[in-house]
């Protein structure tokens, strides 16, 4: 199966309590397409770069599986860069700089060599570019998956509802799930959510776990309780990466398989956020990712007969 | 086996989004009691009121099989009484009124037929109590668990510390475990909180579930997302008294058979914060506790092969 991923290819600069970066390798398609290019699936990445984004970042993402033949390069223009700091809480963080650069004029095209895929990322972007590339596809895939966030509920909400109406998963965060629905209980957001149009939604909580919901069901993964959290940027993005990317190694998009799917993204997302930027998730070895997933499984498993 | 809980009953007057009570029946021990009574564990409450206190609230307690020959009457005295007021989002709350009364000069006493128990459950007080009850005891119980707060923490570091050195579970929230150990990271704040004294400690992250840790292992349990949260006032105790009892009413101290606990005291939870005070604890059925703790587990539940 094959997968496309839209979203951002960036820089970043991060400070955190333990150090900082300069500009180094970010972006929602950078932590999507490493993440299951990881689980051996053909990924590729629509975006949008500029001259000043080096050739080795370009390879990286090649020799990690992903193919790049879709990010456009715009020579005379820069790379989106993003800058924040992180409390010392790492729960909250500042944005310090936010340059869309070559990314203002985004109009995604896809290669020809994508238009076949079978799982669709839609990465957090402004609504209008999630469906134009969804419009681009001449079948449409198994599944499509959609992030998004507060920003595009405060500025974009006629759009963002109509591209919501036309994915299957939507992943949002708890906080947007109940701005998104106005009710704070997430059993009734996620009822509303699901009325939009989505069959499936996923709530991102951090370090408190995930849910997936469907119409009838509820499912709760935690978050592996970390030794340390060193940076935790792209951990959302490595999450949706690691999930969409399981399903599609899979090619089974039951509920039961969605529950793996998500245990998967929640030990990627695990490794990310152990280092800066992408390093976790580039080191990460199948052999640890599956020692982090025994894990999981011996974290939350209990036997109670009832009488 | 036999239970000893010692805490505060109390009156509390409670107001949420969806109303607001007089004062009603309230107290750590009130719900402890009651949360282990309906696992049918003999449970015993060492405690004081006011002579303000009502019979009904004693017949209740007994009806639902607490003894409270241990809870002293100080006829010339007024009940402890506790006020509170939750915001919108229910994870907040401002206390509007604290009235100690008679648990201000509270010196515990316990009755002989109480000096037998097997199991101990020290509620939310000050350490200094908490310390004379153990100190009564002429044999050591087989399993003594600790609730506490941050309080004690500011107030009475010292005293809070001996304590905790002579226990072998303590229970409390997120907060107050980093504050405790000085350590953010959850997993970090548990081995120096072990290291302590307590073999056992339970984190709990109300609508998030909770954390089970021993020297070696951790298990995290879900909180059931509720369709609705009515009045979360003793859902901690509720917790307690449920994770308590089961281990009561088995006998069995080991780590598996506290994770049935936690998982017993968070569906005994669910039912506390679906009514105001403890109107969900008291009309709560085996049926209805059986099938929340199915509901339990298929929510957690999954399934991995890896390689």
């Amino acid at each position: 199966m094959s997968l496309v991923v839209v979203g951002t290819v960036a820089f970043d600069a991060i400070e955190t309590p333990f150090g900082k970066t300069d500009k180094i390798l970010g972006g929602a398609a950078t932590f999507i397409g490493l993440a299951a290019g990881k689980l051996e699936v053909k990924t590729k990445i629509v975006s949008v770069v500029g001259g000043d984004f080096p050739q080795e970042h370009i390879d990286l993402l090649n020799r990690q599986g992903v193919d790049t033949s879709g990010i456009k390069v715009i020579p005379e223009g820069k790379t989106f860069f993003w800058s924040g700091r992180y409390h010392n809480d790492m729960n909250a963080r500042d944005t310090l700089v936010t340059e869309l650069n070559v990314l203002a004029d985004f109009d995604p095209v896809l290669p020809e060599s994508y238009k076949d895929c079978t799982f669709l990322m839609l990465g957090n972007l402004t609504p209008q570019i999630q469906k134009r590339v969804i419009e681009q596809l001449p079948v449409r895939p198994k599944l499509i998956v959609m992030d998004t966030m507060n920003f595009w509920m405060n500025t974009a909400w006629d759009d963002l509802m109509e591209v919501i109406g036309m994915v299957d998963v939507l992943t949002i965060n708890d906080e947007e799930a109940r701005q998104l629905s106005g009710e704070y209980s997430l059993i009734r957001a996620a009822r509303k959510i699901i009325g939009l149009g989505p069959k499936f939604l996923v709530i991102k909580k951090g370090e408190h776990g995930a849910l997936l919901f469907n119409k009838d069901s509820v499912f709760f993964a935690p978050a592996l309780p970390l030794e340390e959290v060193f940076d935790p940027t792209g951990a959302g993005d490595t999450f949706a990466g690691g999930f969409i990317g399981f399903l599609a190694k899979t090619g089974d998009i039951s509920f039961e398989n969605m529950k793996r799917a998500i245990i998967f993204g929640s030990a990627m997302a695990s490794f990310t956020v152990e280092k800066f930027g992408t390093e976790g998730l580039q080191a990460l070895s199948n052999g640890e990712l599956n020692e982090r997933i025994r894990i999981f499984s011996e974290m939350v498993q209990f036997d109670i007969e009832l009488d």
